[in-house]
C-alpha cells in the first residue's frame, strides 16, 4: 500500500456516515471521473479495503459499479476527492462482478491480484 | 494496535454505507451498552481510527457521543457487533468533546494518549 501522504498539519477526519457516499473521484489530469458509492470495511481490522466506485460512461464505460482495492485511490485534500490512476482496461478485465462478492474470499484475492495490490488480509 | 482477529474463513466485508450506524456495542459479557452511531476516517490512509459511541445511561453515564479510538473496538461476528473493555473512568475522564476535534490533531493526540492507544499517524 503506498496510499499513505498524511500531512500532519492539515488532518481532517471524514464522518463515513455523511462525508463519503458521493466523494468525487478525479483521474490525474483532475478530471471527474464519477463518485464513490460506498466503503467495505473489514471488521477485524477496521480496515477501509474496497472503495465501491460508480462511473458515468467512464471511457465510454457505461455508469456502472465497480469495487475496486481501496489502495487505488489517493486523497487530494485539495481537490476534496480521490484520485485515480484505473484505465479502462482494467475496469474491464477485473472479476465480473458477484452478488457475494463481500463474502467470497476467493473472489477479493482474484480481485486484489487483477489490480496488483496485496491483499488486505495479510 | 491489537485489533485483528482475521478468520480466512469467514470474512464478510461490511457497508460502511448501510452497516455501521446502529451496530450494537456490548461488554466482555455480552450486555448490550449501546451503539456506533458514526465512524471517523483518516482519508490518506483509509483506516477507521475513530467510533463515535452512543450509550444510552451506559454505567451511570447519560446517553452521549463518545469518540473512541476504533483499536479500542473489537468485531465479534458471533455477536455481530463490537466489543469494548472500556470503563466508566475512561470515557469520564477522556478529553471533553471539542466541535473542532476532527481537524485537531492536539485533541487526537490527547484522546489516543488518554485511551493507551499508538496514535495512527505514525
Amino acid at each position: 500500500m503506498t496510499n499513505t501522504h498524511i500531512n500532519a498539519t492539515t488532518s481532517h477526519l471524514i464522518s463515513g456516515k455523511d462525508d463519503v457516499k458521493g466523494t468525487k473521484v478525479y483521474n490525474p489530469a483532475g478530471e471527474d471521473l464519477g463518485h464513490i458509492d460506498d466503503i467495505l470495511i473489514d471488521p477485524a481490522s477496521g480496515k477501509i479495503v474496497y472503495g465501491l466506485l460508480q462511473f458515468g460512461g467512464f471511457l465510454g464505460i457505461g455508469s456502472d459499479y465497480h469495487p475496486v482495492p481501496f489502495a487505488k485511490l489517493r486523497y487530494d485534500s485539495t481537490l476534496g476527492g480521490y484520485v485515480t490512476d484505473l484505465t479502462k482496461e482494467q475496469l474491464e478485465g477485473a472479476p465480473a462482478y458477484e452478488d457475494n462478492w463481500r463474502s467470497d474470499r476467493d473472489w477479493q484475492q482474484r480481485s486484489y491480484d487483477h489490480y496488483g495490490v496485496r491483499p488486505y488480509w495479510f
